[in-house]
């Protein structure tokens, strides 16, 4: 049974979800106060588990640890997944520096950035490598996932030498919005700007401003 | 008419692109190419635009200024918005001094930090203030949006602070999903573990390993 887009997306904000409950100590959470937390409908999120198949329910709720696995299941976060980040500015760097970022299923075991220079004497406990030799390094160590912390420019061109790599999924952090040129390679845009305007956007519609 | 919430999104990211096309200089854009640069069908695109009113077409595709230019005005672009960070450690003071991202229709007119330290010894040309102050400075400065880029514990605490002070969005680049006590603050939750599930999900249940 195909899981729609939307779904899937709900699914992994509940398993964020469900992973800071379970660190708290929680140990159910009802269908009710999943869709507060995550700012949709109870009847959206029952929907969306039935994709899960048997979802174990008490009187309480939904057990945590239980929905955590079957979800985990459902859309394979139960594999380490190989990770690299091209673009080691000041933004790319503080990503990696930042251990809140990088200590879940992903290991990042490579990085790139077309300033020689820079690669030279930046002190970063992963192997670095210029830009050129992504496509090589991606296959030869099977990396599935990319970041993309660059300013806009050249990040299209790094785009494609990731996907001749063989690369299937890219988060994209530049100011631009890329598209990809292989339709099994995944793209997810993220920016700033963008997510302000979007929430300007509701707030100006909420109040009839605009 | 209400704008559905899909609609608004793919409004945004479209505003992007149109941006990116016309400062390459380029006029026209056909729905079919809209819709293979976002990755939707052109359909959804010719119907996300009926929301805009009358859209001005050639043969060659939508206008890129005037269309900007609606989009602009429906989702009130037009404004210049206040906004604010909150947490200054390497990640924050990355965003702050990338001027990729701070360039458009958004003023960062005010740091908060819980460290004092930190406070006084930061090199940053706008004010600063420890966290305590938010209320009063989200008020005073009418400030609408904060960026929060906080570790996990303390970013719920934050936002009740700044939801106190009046905040009307928030974008959080905290590892915890957070909610909103009041429901017209609006949150979008950006994680890039939960970008690298999303896509690695994607590219599982296409393979059918899951």
């Amino acid at each position: 049974m195909a899981i729609p887009r939307p779904t899937i997306s709900r699914l992994c904000k509940l398993y964020s979800l469900l992973e800071e409950m379970n660190e708290r100590g929680q140990l159910t959470l009802s269908s009710n106060d999943i869709g507060k937390r995550l700012g949709v409908g109870s009847h959206n999120i029952r929907k969306d588990l039935t994709y899960l198949g048997e979802t174990g329910t008490t009187g309480s709720g939904y057990d945590i640890k239980t929905l955590k696995e079957q979800i985990s299941r459902c859309l394979g976060f139960d594999r380490k997944r190989k990770a690299c980040i091209v673009g080691l500015d000041k933004t790319g760097t503080a990503i990696l520096s930042n251990d809140m970022f990088f200590s879940k299923n992903f290991d990042i075991v490579a990085g790139f950035d077309s300033n020689i220079n820079r690669l030279e004497t930046l002190k970063i406990d992963i192997p670095l490598y210029p830009t050129y030799d992504i496509p090589v390094v991606i296959r030869r160590e099977r990396i599935e996932l990319a970041l993309l912390t660059l300013s806009g420019e050249t990040a299209q061109i790094v785009t494609e030498k990731l996907i001749d790599g063989g690369i299937k999924g890219i988060v994209n952090f530049s100011p631009v919005v890329l598209s990809s040129s292989d339709s099994s390679v995944y793209i997810s845009n993220v920016d700033i700007i963008n997510e302000f305007r979007f929430l300007s956007a509701l707030f100006t519609l909420d109040r009839g401003e605009a």
